[in-house]
């Protein structure tokens, strides 16, 4: 087999079953070998921002990495901002990149560039593979490289592509055992706990599974400790029969006055929280000074075990967790706004959906709202580069085929990669997308107003660069032209209607539902 | 003044008059600060990729740079594909990138990312400012680092640029003068071409004006030389008026072949021609290996100078130059097809228009058929990473409003940057894009052959790779969902008078143009 199968069938080998790809002509030996190479499935996607995004939503809802196809250093670099996501995601994730053939690069091609460079930032590993007779090992310790969370991007030059791998492929590996969290860092956790008078848990990172909170919802009543959920993990099991928990706001002076009274913060899969952004005179740390703190679980731990310790140590598996208990919102009556959307949203939403949140100052209400609702999944944007919302939608949909995808995208969000509707259609997938069109980027002028810029209001021309009003954009236009069917809805009554078709249906559409900006 | 009115009031004073923008929460004082300084056009884009391919185009059409303004690490990543296009075609250019104030840098909030590292690849100037009292200087170094076509990336942390600046702003200072060939080059090449039996000139780079390919005309008929212009540089004057030059084949096989007879090669501007890719068995560098090699001029020097010095050595000045007469091509007749379009293109070309050619296969026709057009300028896709037509357009549009833009563009390679359409409508520029939709990455399936994978012939999932045509996509609907006028051209008569009315017309345009593939 030539190098590029001796790849493809070490990577299906070891348990990476799906690719999304935007090939060019380096790649041309790799999507040669598709043919040839049983159990990968790929995905054809128009951008590579949308790779990368939905590269990071398959693996946060199967666990499992995905590969990417990426062409030369320019493709990688329209990767960049959705990998600075999954990164911050901790998922694993595989790139493979082509390159020119090794021979070539002397020659300053075009399209050569300096792809390591482009790499770093965005990879825990890197390897460009040099003689396609170790492109099978290459593979498999990029594959071993993704354990606990980690992006791997190996680049396969045309030639290793093309030449002839006598060793063949490799066969399943297990991947690495999850790292342990020592002991002592578990009596530090408890002893922090049951030392404190106003001690706080806060959960967050990777996956916040429904075991674990419940978990942590049993050592918080135990200990007398409130416990809250961090702003943005990358997947979030909520709703009803879920533990009760506060959400971390995202402004950092409500974050500080939530958290102001505690004189302990026990951060689980986390780091202590700062503000997203600096402000003139707003403290970075959000939990008080005097506040003691320790972090239990650090990125790729076995954080389940750690916790199940953590309530032996306290003694907590016979106390009462806090659950919500079912409890749909009620069919709001009024004008369509953000706030009426939500309750629709959250009256309608199915169980076991899984929902994608870039809905910005939008989507706010929409999180609270679905607390009590059925049991579903929340995913958020980690990283703080949007674009990302429409692509996960599609990874996640592609992970999990049976259930519903909601996804919640702000107007302005949407416009970074709305490619991604195009491969909705083209694989036929279950995802409604609630496109919140309020034709601002809100949340800037929120945010405006909060770095104190000119006295918080901006000019004319300031006031110009916050606002995507004209022209005004038709999303459902926009879907329809990718072939994804659409509505648009400016009364609370045609949302209603059409949020609740989505949902009952199946298959790709997007409602363009015109709304208010919660500021204005 | 603060940091952020110091950088652009410097930048003003330098020449720096327009700034393509996508700004977050780090970059508000910089927003704010566009109300009190006077003199920058800020073109709002709803995609990074955008911005850097508008400066890009703008650059090449004005010789000037343009600044971008980019949302810390992962807005520039979104850059890259088109910096490295920038990088290529040798255009000045300024990245003002925003960052966390840097006493947040610690505290690795979800933004933060390796900016350098992100940076490295596609700028020859870098800096992060690291006080405000010293914004001015890094602003003004960093325009003068642009000069000779390079690129600059200047990090802003949110708290230089809201702190006070007490040394304000920097004047206006000359950029730094040209260099120049050396003599010695000049005699060499002079030699060269002389002493030959079949030399051949071939001039590229960043500007093929119509002086400098009339004066090549000139010493190539004094010689006996056959010229070329180079595949793929990053302008050239043309049309009626302008000098004959045939143009280097795009596949390296057809260029070896014109090249082949040829024992020495001047090349102007350029470096020697290579392959775009490597395949089995063809060879990268695309002139004889038996052909003696010299360039004259590299990046930034002054090329009109030396090859005036050229004619003057060789005694060229008397020659008569080789020019194109004026022939508008005959409006066709039959199938709407890449050929037909061409000429209907060519017959209704603007004078003075300016040609955005990323069209791929599908315009392949047209370069040839708009040779003997009214004098035009047309730019190429310099870095081979697509995407980059309809943001160049942005830019030209802006650099020459009083001329008429046609971007020739290819369905696949349209949707890496569709958002571009907006910023169009936004700004009411004069784009006529003609949107080949001929439903398949066509290139790729020529280049499938070329590589010769799987006996060059697709199986069927390396075929699915290929074909974009599931579902279709309606580029019409796209493009007025985004505010600009729109139609579908299904057969001859409809796309001659669709183009036909947008040549005659000012503003934003988009003809759906449904082609079959060149190669069906």
């Amino acid at each position: 087999m030539n190098g590029a199968e001796s790849l493809l069938t070490t990577l299906v080998n070891n348990g990476v079953e799906i690719c999304f790809t935007n090939p060019g002509t380096s790649e041309m030996h790799f999507v040669a070998a598709l043919d040839e190479v049983d159990g990968m499935r790929c995905v054809l996607c128009l951008f590579e921002g949308v790779l990368s995004g939905a590269a990071d939503g398959y693996a946060r809802m199967s666990g499992k990495p995905a590969a990417t196809l990426l062409h030369l250093g320019p493709g990688l670099g329209n990767a960049v901002a959705n990998l600075h996501n999954a990164r911050r995601a901790q998922v694993p994730l595989i790139n493979i990149v082509g390159d020119h053939a090794s021979y070539h690069l002397k020659l300053d091609a075009p399209l050569t560039a300096d792809i390591e460079g482009i790499a770093g930032p965005v990879s825990h590993w890197y390897r460009s593979s040099e003689d396609a007779a170790r492109i099978a090992d290459d593979a498999l310790e990029a594959v071993q490289a993704t354990a606990g969370g980690r992006t791997a991007t190996l680049v396969l030059p045309a030639d290793v592509s093309w030449s002839d791998n006598p060793h063949g492929a490799r066969d399943k590996t297990e991947p690495p055992v999850p790292s342990q969290v020592p002991a002592a860092a578990i009596a530090e956790a408890a002893d922090l706990l049951s030392g404190a008078q106003n001690p706080a848990i806060l959960v967050g990172g990777a996956f916040v599974d429904r075991g674990l909170s419940e978990l942590l919802s049993r050592i918080a009543n135990t200990c007398g400790a409130r416990l809250f959920v961090d702003t943005f993990p990358a997947r979030v099991e909520r709703g009803a029969g879920s533990a009760v928990m506060e959400r971390l706001p995202y402004l950092a002076e409500m974050a500080i006055d939530a958290l102001k009274d505690i004189d302990a913060l026990l951060t689980v899969g986390c780091a202590a929280p700062v503000s997203f952004f600096a402000y003139p005179g707003v403290p970075g740390e959000i939990a008080p000074e005097a506040a003691a703190h320790r972090q239990l679980g650090m990125p790729g731990d076995d954080l389940a075990t750690a916790v199940a310790a953590l309530a032996d140590a306290m003694d907590a598996h016979a106390t009462d967790a806090s659950l919500y208990e079912l409890e749909r919102a009620a069919l709001p009556e009024g004008e369509l706004d953000a706030m009426t959307a939500a309750a629709v949203i959250s009256h309608y939403l199915p169980e076991r959906s899984i929902v994608v949140d870039e809905g910005a100052t939008s989507s706010f209400g929409c999180f609270p709202l679905t607390a009590t609702a059925p049991a579903h999944d929340w995913l958020n944007l980690t990283g703080g580069s949007i674009g990302w919302g429409l692509p996960a939608a599609v990874g996640a949909a592609l992970a999990c085929p049976e259930r519903k995808v909601i996804c919640l995208e702000g107007d302005g969000s949407a416009m970074y990669t709305i490619q991604s509707l195009w491969t909705m259609a083209r694989e036929n997938l279950d995802v409604c997308v609630v496109l919140f069109n309020n034709r601002k980027y809100s949340i800037l002028e929120l945010e405006f107003a909060r770095t104190g810029a000119r006295g918080g209001v901006p000019g004319p021309k300031a006031a110009s660069m916050l606002d995507i009003s004209a022209p005004a954009m038709d999303f459902a236009a926009m879907a329809q032209g990718m072939g994804v069917q659409a509505s648009i809805a400016e009364d609370l009554d045609a949302f209603a209607a059409q949020f609740a078709a989505a949902t009952a249906e199946r298959g790709p559409r997007l409602i363009d539902c015109r709304v208010p900006t919660l500021l204005s």
